[in-house]
């Protein structure tokens, strides 16, 4: 790498943790230089402006997410351990991922919903590419025969996201030490009714 | 009711639709004053804080859930019917609460996670509390004899509000008109799980 490729890729760790503590519209270039050190008229040369700097760090995020959970995922068995593995890989994440607070994409969410433009763009495009990620998971698991053939890959995508989100509201704002556990034992409700033929449930 | 009371009812009102939409932090006294045509030492009046003003905007919330969600599903059939409820309550509150925002315990509690203070330790408390309200719907369709009896009332409110959080992101974030029936299959595979005898499950 380059220097201004390492002080660049050092900008956008700080500014993707930050993020995930401030939000995306507490990343102001001034703060970012004054605690990174750089000049001001620096970071303006790596970033030409707030929104240009937003939709970098949603890239670092998303590469950041793909590399310590999507890649791992797929290097596991297809089927039924994949599905395990995509949820045991999620829920590292957050000590993985090197971010201060809480998940990036949940504060960018909220953030952005009410927002329209590029950045908010962006994060639904790559929330569109997990959550077919998701179902394409699940219907890996069809194929292998591990899940019925007529269970909703997109449906389980869905539960699958929610289990996530619930336990991180519960790990971050209840501090719940039973959060993964309760994952845990969502998602195998989850599998349970994909394996299950729907005649045994009236 | 005074008129005292009206304007601080008012100004409650407001505040929780913007804090829906800008967060608890965007409620600056000088902005409300401003959009409701009061002055600033009258807005003082009634609170005496930003934070005094936070707080008592997570009580008017929860009073409006507690009204428009809460109260509606007690008053339904113990049991599963009382379990639908709740879901068809919660799915409509954002129509009936006023906010123009999406929801304000989403967003709040994203803003308020990394936040110590007298309006976590509230909202902490409030989650809580619904939580234990969602346990005991689903414990009352056990005492109904509709769930069966070692079915763990923790682990589906869990599952439920994980099944709201993640119809707040389809609808808001990804504009998804499909939200709402996938909130619906969502519960019928939990009441599903609820219901059958563990060994129908191997």
């Amino acid at each position: 790498m380059s220097k201004g490729a390492l002080t660049r890729r050092a900008i956008l760790e700080h500014a993707f943790s930050l993020a995930s503590q401030a939000g995306l519209e507490g990343l102001s270039i001034g703060r970012l230089a004054r605690e990174l050190e750089l000049s001001k008229s620096g970071l303006f040369a790596h970033f030409q402006s707030k929104e240009a700097l937003q939709l970098q760090v949603i890239e670092y995020a998303a590469e950041n997410f793909t590399r310590h959970v999507a890649l791992p995922t797929l290097r596991t068995e297809r089927g039924e351990p994949r599905v395990r593995a995509v949820l045991e890989n999620w829920l590292r994440w957050p000590d993985q991922s090197g971010a201060q607070g809480g998940c990036f994409f949940v504060a960018a969410s909220v953030e952005l919903d009410d927002r329209p433009g590029a950045p908010r763009d962006r994060l639904v495009e790559l929330q569109r590419e997990w959550i077919d990620f998701l179902a394409r998971v699940a219907h890996g698991a069809v194929s292998a025969g591990h899940f019925r053939g007529d269970m909703d890959p997109e449906q389980f995508a869905y539960a699958l996201y929610g289990t996530m989100l619930v336990t991180h509201q519960y790990r971050r704002l209840l501090g719940d030490p039973g959060a993964e556990q309760r994952a845990r034992a969502a998602l195998e409700t989850l599998i349970r009714d994909a394996v299950a033929a729907p005649a045994a449930h009236p």
